[in-house]
């Protein structure tokens, strides 16, 4: 089995579809690319890409994104309800199968680098390939969004990894890293009132005192008039899918709201709902080898020797 | 890919494990064997084997698994907590990749046809396999027990397919066919009084107006002084498991009784599960390709031809 990395980058386009479209088959056809999904939310403006490849392709597949976004996009003139300070705002890689964190880690330098020299776009490298403790954690590389970004990247704990400390005007500052696969998922409440949702977001994310992997806060959604909490789940093995979803509805009862629904955005790894079912289902001593198509992988890989 | 089916021998010895592991290990010992998963229940009195092979594999397995059973099983003198009519009691092949439920019947006739005339054990096909309309329910074929198949195999309508009309002392009757994967489950009930399990078998079974793809009954386990309703569900699809779980908490409130847990006996197919966490968690729109492994493997399968 060859080397397998997951890239997903969320870029800030999510209401022009042909636009969408373009930057996806450009990507597309970079050779050895395997295309996974794309899922693009107009109230949020934003657009989740997600392809597999070995670190080579991913590279070059990334290069090829931040030409056809440089091409179409520009931050100047961008709205949208999610927090963004690039055109290409996030660019993780995300190990999946004979790749470890470090590969990942050399891969976003790497990816950081090429993109910087090539579009002057300043780069912050994120989470497991933070360069300091304190430019871990998305949010706070984030804070500010793309209006604050002048002034931001002119202190010297927020100076770019890579490229100038001024944003791009048209890319804006991009964070580039490498992290564990997480879940993008957000829960619709039966009301349109915002601060509800807010509430809820402040009392279930680590930050301020909810579950210790949640990112989480709440966003009106024009297209079905309610409002959501949306959330990354970013250790779901530490923090199950079922904890979260049954820790809102116990916080939406305090202002009499019930839980409508919940999307996953883009792709969830097989075991964070399996260990749901589990919860529900109340199976005790639940192992993944109990699943039928986990066991026959398992029996195939002991049979075949494995080709590095 | 080569071809692969599963097989699910039910035989009925789960107090001597050691036992069990000679039987275990011979059929382990057949070239071509992907050993999954065994599972004995000493209330039971009754062991589940899984494996997979190509139909000419397993063939050669399932008359070693009968040469062993024959060996150290007597019917005579079995007793347990579980309906059952051979020492080998029920033997289906399921269709898992690049085989069809045409090529699992095949072979489910192959096999009785076979070990009928090496044993002298009368075999009846049932499920997909089964000769006859009312010879397809296993519950039917097995109906009346060891103890009564020497009358009701002298009935023309209970003919064996293969083998004598009368059960052989020792290895009693077996059924053999092919089916889709099913899913063993068993949910604790927080009261040792069987009636109370019985009762909610009777009303969750498909047969007795419950739900269809459901097969059920009350067992009482002296190893946790608890009774369960212990469950077949034979098509997760249409009847899945969270409706199966919740109807049986329904049922077992109106005697004031809680369910304690579930276990799922042998292997789950992880649809069954998926199915339910998107349920539980109240995904929107649930597709099986939003799940990453799953869509990795379309995506693999679309880039690789299929060989045959």
């Amino acid at each position: 089995m060859s080397q397998l990395i997951e890239c997903v980058p969320n870029i800030s386009e999510g209401r022009r579809p042909e636009v969408v479209q373009a930057i996806v088959d450009a990507v597309k056809r970079v050779p050895g690319v395997k295309w996974l999904d794309q899922s693009s939310d107009p109230d949020h403006n934003r657009s989740v890409l997600t392809f597999l490849g070995t670190a080579e392709v991913l590279k070059a597949a990334v290069l090829e994104l931040y030409d056809q976004v440089h091409q179409h996009l520009d931050m100047q003139t961008h709205e949208g309800g999610h927090p963004r300070m690039g055109a290409v705002d996030v660019v993780p890689f995300i190990p999946i199968s004979n790749a470890t964190m470090d590969d990942c880690v050399k891969l976003a330098r790497e990816v950081g680098e090429a993109v910087a020299a090539k579009h002057g776009v300043p780069v912050v490298l994120y989470e497991e390939a933070a360069s300091a403790a304190h430019r871990k954690n998305l949010a706070d590389v984030r804070k500010g969004q793309y209006e604050g970004m002048a002034d931001k990247l002119t202190q010297p704990e927020w100076k770019p990894d890579f490229g100038p400390a001024a944003p791009h005007p048209k890319l804006g500052v991009s964070a580039i890293g490498a992290r564990m696969a997480l879940v993008a998922y957000n829960v619709y409440l039966n009301t349109n009132n915002l601060e509800i949702a807010k509430a809820i977001g402040v009392a279930v994310r680590g930050s301020s005192g909810g579950l210790a992997f949640v990112k989480g806060m709440g966003i009106y959604t024009e297209e079905r008039d309610q409002v959501q909490v949306s959330m990354n789940l970013v250790n779901y093995k530490k923090t199950p899918i079922y904890r979260v979803f049954e820790l809102i509805k116990i916080e939406a009862a305090r202002y009499g709201v019930q839980v409508v629904g919940s999307e996953v955005v883009g792709l969830i790894p097989q075991e964070a709902l399996l260990e749901s079912a589990a919860y529900y289902l109340q199976i005790e001593g639940y192992k993944p080898d109990m699943v039928l198509e986990n066991k026959i992988q398992l029996v195939a890989a002991e049979a075949e020797p494995v080709a590095k």
